[in-house]
């Protein structure tokens, strides 16, 4: 399948190379390629810097946001909750329309400092959001609920026996994402219902980021257990 | 230990039966004795009459709010998030002064239907409600992230494989809260940090109420695996 990430930060670098390592051609989106190669600072989160990275996953292209939606038949939302909005507008809403977007973005607000609160919670969602301002979009949340390493890799904690949540009100794109998860190794699959249930699963960050306050690690996962 | 428990609803019983259980000295604390034991028809939530439950379990006393209270070494608030101010109000502050008061409850707010929402969230919880408002108690939240059966007994799901929050801001509160849990055979109690913390958990409820929707059942607990 054609995967455009869009988002060069670390979840969209390691969804990336996860998604081309079990076969899938995969472009990344970013809002400008010249400025992205350019670089040669690790960036503000310590990521080093994006051509380096990239000379290492040379299956991985690089375009600009609307360049790779347009060839895309799944996108996926790696960029902050804050530039949500406005990398998919850049996509495009030609680029976007029909297609499932998987969002695995959550809307942290840091402005206070850590922990960072939630723009957006209670009765909507970041995911209904993007939803609203792209209604021909295919909406899927999941994967938000971990860090990117387990997103990508879930077998590398518990071989894999944690749980992913996914929220959708299109039951062929959540079974699209449903089988790209279970791809990447992810065993424990819960679909919440429709894309209000998305609220619930970005609602879980005030908790992940206490539980890496207290454990010391991002490398942790919620498991459902019933 | 002397323990009050306040409510009378399926938590309270629920949680006094299994501290007698393991050997405490349970009082149930409700607003109206008298009106408590008058009733003959089930509770609006389904719950047999508070007589009929009481006969089962003759070891757990029934007092108002504020003659449990006052015997009582440890408090326990296993009202509704709504009547959980009255409730600590009505246990008085002399009856909470220097007290451990585990907080069980939610601030579910069901005036729009189920799911019910948060009535407070993000930068403030039900728990630093109640510690602003009884600034000499010792408040430890705990145990809200599952359902009754499983807060009691914690072993009849995957033989208590799962985990439960601690917050709060005495240590030694948080000790003692500790041991209560592991006395019930809680097994991966997490101390997440300061009160504040009890955001994060109460935080869960919008998850927790959708898996129970998706899942058709309230026997399920979180796991962090790590």
């Amino acid at each position: 399948m054609k995967i455009a990430v869009l988002g060069t930060g670390s979840v969209g670098r390691t969804l990336a190379a996860a998604f081309a390592r079990v076969g899938h051609e995969v472009t990344v989106g970013t809002r400008d390629v010249a400025g992205t190669l350019a670089r040669t600072e690790p960036d503000g989160m310590g990521n080093e810097p994006y051509r380096t990275w990239a000379q290492a996953n040379p299956a991985v292209r690089l375009a600009a946001f609307a360049d790779a939606a347009a060839d895309a038949e799944l996108v996926v939302n790696a960029t902050s909750g804050e530039a949500s909005l406005a990398a998919l507008r850049a996509a495009g809403p030609d680029g976007l329309a029909g297609k499932v977007v998987l969002d695995v973005a959550n809307p942290l607000d840091f402005s206070q400092g850590f922990p960072p609160t939630l723009s957006v919670q209670g009765t909507d969602s970041l995911a209904e959001q993007l939803q609203r301002a792209f209604p021909q979009a295919r909406i899927v949340k999941a994967l938000n609920t971990m860090t990117a390493s387990i997103m990508a890799d879930p077998r590398r904690l518990a071989d894999g026996r944690h749980t992913v949540f996914v929220s959708g009100d299109d039951d062929a794109a959540k079974k699209t994402v449903t089988g790209l998860l279970e791809q990447l190794g992810h065993r424990d699959v819960i679909e919440l219902g429709d894309l209000s249930t998305a609220r619930g699963a970005e609602m879980l960050l005030p908790l992940w980021l206490r539980l890496y306050a207290a454990l010391g690690t991002s490398e942790f996962n919620i498991k459902v257990v019933r």
